[in-house]
C-alpha cells in the first residue's frame, strides 16, 4: 500500500498527544499502531465492528503556530459510508481502519475506541484501572477453500489472524478445533476467535460477535463471591454470593485439612462441593444477565491457600502441618475444564493468583492488589476478616504478612444466635451508658427496634461486635469480659451459674424469637479479636514500629465493621479513629482487578514475591501478645484512642455519625 | 567443585571418539555433557540409578604415541562401593556421577549407558533408529522443607530439576501437582519425575522408578492396531489388533463422514466409539504385560483424515465433500485426557501425525517414515491397501500421493464369504493349471488342504487375491474378469444366470461349510485392484514416468500378499518381480517410530509439507486409467513382467518359493 517515491504525513493522535511521521497512504489504524496509540479493533479492518472510531479534527492547533489541518484522508467508499450512516455518529468520525492518510492530520480518538480503556472499579474506594484482558475477540471473514489446496481451515484462520491482527504462531485448544468448522460453517465462513494471552485461540463463535465476558470469585472459608464483567468496558453486570458448600465438611480450615486427610475421598468431595458451588453462582449469574456460558471467555480465583489447594485437587494436608508449605503457590493458568467448571467458556482457562505463604493466600494478594499499600508511604495494617484473619502491615518500603486463626466468630457462626449477614440480621446495636436502653437495626431496614417492631432472627458479625462494644461501654461487661452482675438491668440474667445478656426479647421481634449474647460468646468473640490483635502486634513487632498510621478493614465483615466499635473493643493496635477505613470486599475486588488487566496479573505475582510471610504459629511473642489482648480494649497497651473514645462515649458524647 | 588455579585433564570418551579437556575434579558425566557425549542418568547424580556406568580404561592407547592412561579418577566412595559391589559390574565399572577426574583419562561408554540408543526396530525390514523419546524419568530427592522456608514442593522440585538435570523452566500439569504431595509423603520425599519434552512435568511416580513406556496407535477404517513399547530400549513388548468399534456406524469412510452428519450426536459416537476400542486394547496389552496405565507415558496415534479428525473429536464432514479441506492437519500434541483416552498416564500427551492432505492421512506419514521412499534414489511405490489404498510415488527428488477408494474388498469386507485375516481364514489358493486341481491353506495351519481337511471358514484378503489370479492363470476367469463357462471342472457352477465358483466344497472343511467366489466378488476385486492401479497410474503421469523402479506393499494386506500374484492380476502398474516387497504394516512401524524418537516427528513434519497431494477425485485421467485397469493384467499396457510370469505358469513352471 505504501510506496517508497510517495511522501510521509505528520499524523497527531489525541487526546494522547502522540504524533509521528507516516507513509502516505497508511491507514489511520496502521499509522496509530506505528506511533503506539492503542485503537480497539475486533474486526480488524473490515469495516464491520465499528469499534476504531476516530474523530478527525480540522482547524488551527497549537495557537496557529504548529499545524492548521485539513481533513487530509481518502473519502470513505460505499461500505465505510453505508456504516457511517447506520451507526448516525458525529459528521467527522471515520473508520481508523479504512480513513487512509493523503496529507497532515490530527485525529482525536474517543474513550469508547481506546483499546485500554481508563475505567473506575468502584464507587467507595475508587478503583482506577486501565483493561487489559486476557482474552480478546478478533474477527475473521475466511475465503472459500480452492479446490486442491493444501491449506486446512486452521491455517486459513492462522493466515487471517497473522494478516489483520499481526497475531503469529498461535496455538489452538483442541475445543477451539472442534467449534471451528461448525463456526465456519454456519456464517459463510465469517466467525469471530476467542484469543487468550495472544498465544492461544480457545474458541469460535460463528458470524460477528463484539460481547466477551468474565468471572472473578472470591472463594472464602465461609462462602464464595461470584462476580460478572463485560471484560471490555470492564463494567460489573452482576455478582451473587451462598455459603461454601465445603462447610459440611468443616467450619474451619484446619477441618477441612482434617477431612482430606481422614476420609479416602475426602478430596474429591472438598473439590467438588467448591466447584459445585461456583458453577451454581457462575450459572445464576448468566442467566439472570441472559449471558451464555460459552461468552464467559476468562476466569479468575482467589482464596486462602487451603481453598486454592482445594479448587485445584491439591492435597492441602501440608498446609494443616509444620512447616506448612504449600504444593503449589505461583500464579497459575489451568484449563477451566482441568478443574472441573464447566459453567464458563469450554476452552477458557482458569487463573489463580499467586499464593504468599503456607496460610496467607491468593485472596490476600488480591487485597493487596486493591488496597495497594505497596503503593502508599504511610505504614498501613490492611486486616481482612474472614474464618481466618489476613494481615498485612507495610508500606512502599516493606510489607509484612501474617494469618491469625480467628475462627468463624465475625462471620456469625460459633455463636448462639449468630448468623451470616443477610436479611434480619442483628447489625446495630446502641446501648445508652446511663438507662441502659438497648435498641437495634436490622439488615435490610434502615429503622431502630425502638421505633418499630423488626423482624430479628440473630446477630451477624458487625451486630457481635456492636453489641459487644456497647456493653463494655456500658459497664454491663468488665473489661475481662466477664458479665458485670451488678448492672441495672433486667437484661442481664442467670442460667445455671452464668449470665447473659437479652439483646432482643422474644416480644420485641416480629419473629417472636428471643436474642441473647451468652458469656460462652463473649469468650469467642475475645479470642477471635485476641487473635486479630495479636498477629497485628507481632508484625508491627517484626517491623521494629509501636504505631501504624491506617488501618484498612477488608472483607464482608470489614465492609460493614463500624471503625469506633472496633477500636473501642480493641480489635487492632491503636490508632486515631479517622484512621479507619472500611474498603468493602476488597478480595473480590482485587480478584476483579485481575480479571480486567493482565498487568495486575503480573503485579500480584511480585507482590507474592515481595510480602514477607511471618508464620505466626511459630512465634512465641504471639502468645505472649494474645493473654493481653483478650482484655477491651487490652490489658496492658495504653490505647490513648480507644481509652478517648470510651471515655467520650460513657460520658454520653458521641459522634453524630455513631449517633444512629 | 572446580577452582581456577587446579589444572585441567584430557578426556576420552570411547567408543564416540569424542574428547577434550575438562576442569579437575569434574565428574565424568560433566564431562560427557561439556563434550556432547550423551550418557543416560536417571538420578542425575545421586548414585541410585546406575544408567551412567562407563568402563575405565588403562593402558595404551593410539600405538604409544597418543596416551598411556591409568586409572585417573577419585576412588569410590562407600555409598558408590555398596552400589557397584550390588551390581557385580566389571572390575574398571564406575559411576560416571561420582567418578571424578584428577588425571588424564579414557572411558569407553557401554552401549547401555549411551542417551540415545542405537537400535533396530524389526527383524523383516530391518528399521535402524536412534531412540530420543518424548517423555524421560528423572529421579529427585528432595530436602525437607525447613521451617519458616518459602519454597513450594513445586519451587524445591523446580530447584532440584535444575541442578541435577539442567532442566529449568519447566511447567507442570495440573495432573502432576496432584500426584506430587503424595509422591513426596510415600517415599521420604524420594520420587521420580515423568518429563515430557523437556518442557514439561506430567507426573511424579513415589521413590525411583526407571521404566517407561509408550504406546504407539494405528487406527485404520476396519481395524486398530496398538504397539506397547519400552521407551528406553524401544523393545516391542506387545501388540494388540480388534475390529475398529466404528464399522458399526459405516463400512467406508464416507459412511463414517455420512453418520457424523447425519446424526445428531454421530460425531460424539464416532470418537466414542474410535477412542472406546484404543481404550480396550491399550488396557488388554497393559494387562498382559503387567504394566499399569499410569506407566504408558507417551501415546503416538497414526490414522487417515477421517480416523484422525474423529480421533480428536473434529467434524469430518468437510472431508467428504470437495475441496475436502481438513479442520486441522498438522503434528499435534493434545492431552490423552482431553480426547477421552482414559488407559494411559492421567498428564501423557497423545501426539498426532500431521496429515497429508484431504484424504491422505496421517498414517500414510507413518507410511512414508518407515519405508523411507524420500532417502532413496529409486523411483519407488508405495501401496498401502487398506479400505482405502493409498499411494505414494517418489525418492529423494520429489514425492506425490494420493488416495484410491479401494473399498474394503482387500480386507475380507463386501465379498460373500470374506472375512478379516484370522485364525480359520484361507490366505493361499492353488490352482493346477492343466489338471484344475484346487488346494488352499488357512491361517493358523501350515498344511495344505489335499493333506489334510482344514477347518476353513471364509476368505481373507490374500486368499481372495490369490484365488482370483489362480483362476485367472488356468483360464476359469478370462481377462475382463467373466467366468468361462467351458472351463473344465465341476467346481464352476451356474446359479441362477450367473457362474460361481466353489473354492472349497462343504466336505473339504472340517467347519462343513462350503466358500465360494461369485461372480459379484470378482467385480469387487476388479473395482479395488482398478482404483489401486489407476491411482499409481496417475501419479506416473504426473511425475512424467512410465515405469517404477519399486513397489512396497504395506498394510495389512500388503504384509502377507504375494508379490507374483499380485503382478499377475495388475494390482499396481508392471515391474520385475523381486522388486516387489512387502513391507509389513508400515503405518504401524512409522507410529513406534515416532513413538521412540522425536527426530521422526520432525521428520514426520517435513515429509506432510514435502508430499504433493494429488485429489484423484478433481483428476479425469483417472477415470480413464480405471476402465483399463479392470482387465486382467490390463486391457491396454503391455505390463512385459506380469504377462511372462503368466505365461511361464500356464505352462507349470513356477519359482519353488511359489510352489507352496
Amino acid at each position: 500500500m505504501t510506496n517508497q517515491n510517495l511522501p510521509t504525513h505528520f499524523v497527531l493522535f489525541q487526546p494522547a498527544g502522540k504524533s509521528g511521521v507516516v507513509p502516505h497512504g497508511s491507514t489511520l489504524l496502521e499509522a496509530a499502531q506505528q506511533l503506539g496509540v492503542g485503537i480497539e479493533s475486533i474486526c480488524g479492518g473490515q469495516k464491520v465492528c465499528g469499534k476504531c472510531k476516530v474523530l478527525v479534527e480540522t482547524g488551527t492547533f497549537g495557537a496557529g503556530e504548529i499545524y492548521s489541518v485539513e481533513h487530509h484522508l481518502t473519502p470513505p467508499d460505499s461500505a465505510e459510508m453505508k456504516f457511517l450512516r447506520r451507526q448516525g455518529w458525529e459528521v467527522n468520525a471515520r473508520l481508523s481502519c479504512a480513513a487512509r492518510v493523503i496529507g497532515d492530520v490530527v485525529v482525536t480518538v474517543p474513550p469508547e475506541s481506546a483499546l485500554h480503556k481508563q475505567i473506575v472499579l468502584k464507587d467507595a474506594m475508587p478503583l482506577h484501572l486501565t483493561t487489559d484482558p486476557a482474552v480478546r475477540l478478533v474477527y475473521i471473514n475466511l475465503p472459500e477453500a480452492p479446490l486442491g489446496g493444501r491449506l486446512t481451515l486452521w491455517e486459513q484462520v492462522q493466515q487471517a489472524l497473522a494478516e489483520h491482527f499481526q497475531l503469529s504462531d498461535l496455538s489452538a485448544d483442541i475445543v477451539a478445533l472442534r467449534q471451528l468448522p461448525a463456526a465456519a460453517a454456519k456464517s459463510k465462513r465469517r466467525m469471530t476467535a476467542l484469543v487468550w494471552d495472544e498465544r492461544e485461540v480457545i474458541g469460535f463463535f460463528p458470524g460477528y460477535r463484539e460481547k466477551i465476558y468474565g468471572l472473578a470469585v472470591d472463594v472464602g472459608s465461609t462462602s464464595i463471591a461470584v462476580y460478572l464483567s463485560d471484560l471490555e468496558s470492564g463494567e460489573l453486570l452482576d455478582s451473587a454470593g451462598m455459603m461454601n458448600p465445603q462447610v459440611t465438611c468443616g467450619d474451619d480450615l484446619m477441618s477441612r485439612v482434617s477431612y482430606a486427610m481422614n476420609h479416602t475421598d475426602g478430596l474429591t468431595k472438598l473439590q467438588q462441593a467448591v466447584i459445585g458451588g461456583i458453577d451454581a453462582l457462575a450459572s445464576q449469574v448468566a442467566e439472570r444477565t441472559g449471558i451464555a456460558a460459552e461468552a464467559i471467555g476468562d476466569v479468575v480465583l482467589v482464596g486462602n491457600s487451603v481453598m486454592h489447594h482445594t479448587i485445584l485437587g491439591l492435597n492441602p494436608v501440608s498446609l494443616g502441618q509444620a512447616p506448612f508449605q504449600p504444593v503449589f503457590g505461583e500464579g497459575l493458568d489451568v484449563k477451566a475444564r482441568d478443574i472441573g467448571l464447566h459453567s464458563v467458556a469450554a476452552g477458557a482457562y482458569a487463573h489463580l493468583l499467586p499464593l504468599e505463604g503456607g496460610h496467607v493466600g491468593a485472596d490476600n494478594v488480591a487485597v493487596l492488589l486493591a488496597t495497594a499499600p505497596h503503593r502508599q508511604d504511610a505504614l498501613t495494617l490492611v486486616i481482612d476478616v474472614g474464618t481466618n484473619g489476613e494481615i498485612v502491615l507495610g508500606n512502599r518500603q516493606r510489607l509484612l504478612s501474617a494469618s491469625s486463626p480467628t475462627g468463624p466468630a465475625f462471620e456469625g457462626a460459633a455463636i448462639s444466635h449468630g448468623m451470616r449477614a443477610t436479611g434480619g440480621a442483628i447489625e446495630r446495636v446502641r446501648i445508652d451508658p446511663q438507662t441502659l436502653a438497648v435498641r437495634f437495626r436490622i439488615i435490610g431496614d434502615g429503622r431502630w427496634s425502638d421505633e418499630v417492631t423488626l423482624p430479628a432472627l440473630g446477630l451477624c458479625g458487625t451486630g457481635i461486635l456492636e453489641v459487644i462494644a456497647e456493653l463494655f461501654v456500658s459497664g454491663i461487661l468488665r473489661a475481662d469480659g466477664r458479665f458485670n452482675g451488678r448492672a441495672a438491668t433486667d437484661r442481664l440474667r442467670k442460667r445455671g451459674r452464668v449470665y447473659e445478656f437479652v439483646l432482643a426479647r422474644s416480644e420485641e421481634t416480629t419473629a417472636g424469637r428471643e436474642i441473647v449474647v451468652t458469656q460462652n460468646d463473649v469468650r469467642a468473640f475475645q479470642l477471635a479479636k485476641a487473635a486479630l490483635y495479636a498477629g497485628a502486634d507481632l508484625l508491627m513487632q517484626k517491623m521494629g514500629i509501636r504505631q501504624v498510621e491506617k488501618v484498612q478493614l477488608a472483607g464482608a465483615f470489614g465492609n460493614l465493621i463500624d471503625p469506633q466499635h472496633a477500636l473501642i473493643v480493641g480489635l487492632f493496635p491503636d490508632v486515631p479513629p479517622e484512621q479507619v477505613h472500611s474498603v468493602g470486599n476488597a478480595a473480590g475486588d482485587g480478584a476483579r482487578l485481575a480479571l480486567l488487566s493482565r498487568s495486575k496479573r503480573v503485579e500480584a505475582e511480585s507482590l507474592a514475591n515481595q510480602v514477607e510471610y511471618v508464620e505466626i504459629a511459630l512465634e512465641d511473642a504471639f502468645q505472649e501478645a494474645f493473654v493481653g489482648a483478650m482484655h477491651f480494649p487490652h490489658m496492658s497497651a495504653p490505647m490513648p484512642n480507644a481509652r478517648a473514645l470510651i471515655k467520650r462515649w460513657r460520658s454520653g458524647e458521641r459522634g453524630k455519625q455513631n449517633e444512629h
